[in-house]
């Protein structure tokens, strides 16, 4: 049996990392691993791929023990979208299937928000995130009539990070910790079909 | 909520083994984590416990990415037993629930094999394998009425590893890989109940 494509982005991912990498190198060799995986859409396993009807969906598909990185399925029904939040860590979201809007949002001295140019991401594009350049933003299924997922590569557990959504008004920040939506994960050695 | 203890085993192994430590300490350090893991008998998700009516299961819960190691849970019904067989990696085999018996086989100049010293493991008990000392042995279900089941850890990927099954009578090696019951293993950090 070939390698499945998780496994061995997962497997080019660690080995970059393990040179403990800049972020420039993340977002130019990573992002190539993360572009290489999702360029063909035929090996996420259907479990990982369901919307749920009222909340957009995060299924861990990875986790490095020690929280280096973490990869996570997003799964988008029509009309769901994030509250405004930022990510503590650098991250890479892949589109899969469907098409997402990413709005970045800029804080202002006085409180609130500057809305920045919304990315409308076709299937194949990388977006990145990052607390030394930009953390905060929505994302939303830019679908009204299909599930959309993407593919989001971070640099530690994202879904056991104490983070935070912010008022669009006011932008006061409220911790939150995101979690799974899953309690098992692929068998990198025996995916499902 | 609190760690898992599984998630707390594989963290505690995985640092151990950044080390890259001796046989000698995997075997004493290494050995201690795993009997901490399995002195309680409540963390092992259900999915992972169920016996096959006619073969014993092996479950993978988690394997690194770049072969360091992999946790297995390994279930016996009734009368369930292995072929003669080695690892080719260090291999630790902790008793959970149950019992189960473990017969080294050495092997012998002209062929065949000298049987060794059964070992009777109660719950808790840790056993090892080594190339490096002795790799060959046949572990089956020592209770005739009930499942037995125990947690190995590997030096390497066990379930893809290319190893050897023997016959009994002239000690002829086959090939074979033993491959995973599991499509799915547990989230760490969102496990079942
Ligand atoms: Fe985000
Ligand atoms: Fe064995
Ligand atoms: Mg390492």
């Amino acid at each position: 049996m070939p390698e499945g494509k998780l496994l061995t982005f997962i497997k080019e991912l660690s080995v970059l990392l393990e040179q403990k990498p800049s972020e420039e190198i993340i977002f130019t060799k990573g992002k190539k691993l993360l572009e290489t995986l999702i360029a063909i859409d035929d090996w996420l396993p259907t479990e990982f791929t369901k919307p749920h009807p009222q909340y957009y969906q995060q299924y861990l598909l990875y986790a490095d023990p020690l929280d280096r990185f973490s990869i996570v399925s997003f799964v988008w029904g029509p009309g769901q979208k994030t509250p405004i939040h930022n990510h503590t860590v650098w991250g890479m979201i892949g589109q899969l299937r469907g098409e997402e809007k990413g709005t970045p949002y800029y804080p202002q001295a006085g409180g609130g928000f500057k809305i920045g140019k919304a990315c409308v991401c076709p299937p194949g594009h990388v977006d990145t995130v990052s607390p030394n350049t930009h953390d905060i933003h929505v994302v939303e299924n830019n679908l009204a009539d299909q599930t959309s997922i993407s593919i989001h590569v971070y640099g530690g557990n994202i879904g056991r990070i104490h983070r935070s959504v912010f008022d669009p008004i006011n932008g006061t920040p409220k911790s939150f910790v995101s979690g799974y939506a899953n309690t098992l994960v692929p068998n990198l050695w025996n995916p499902a079909q």
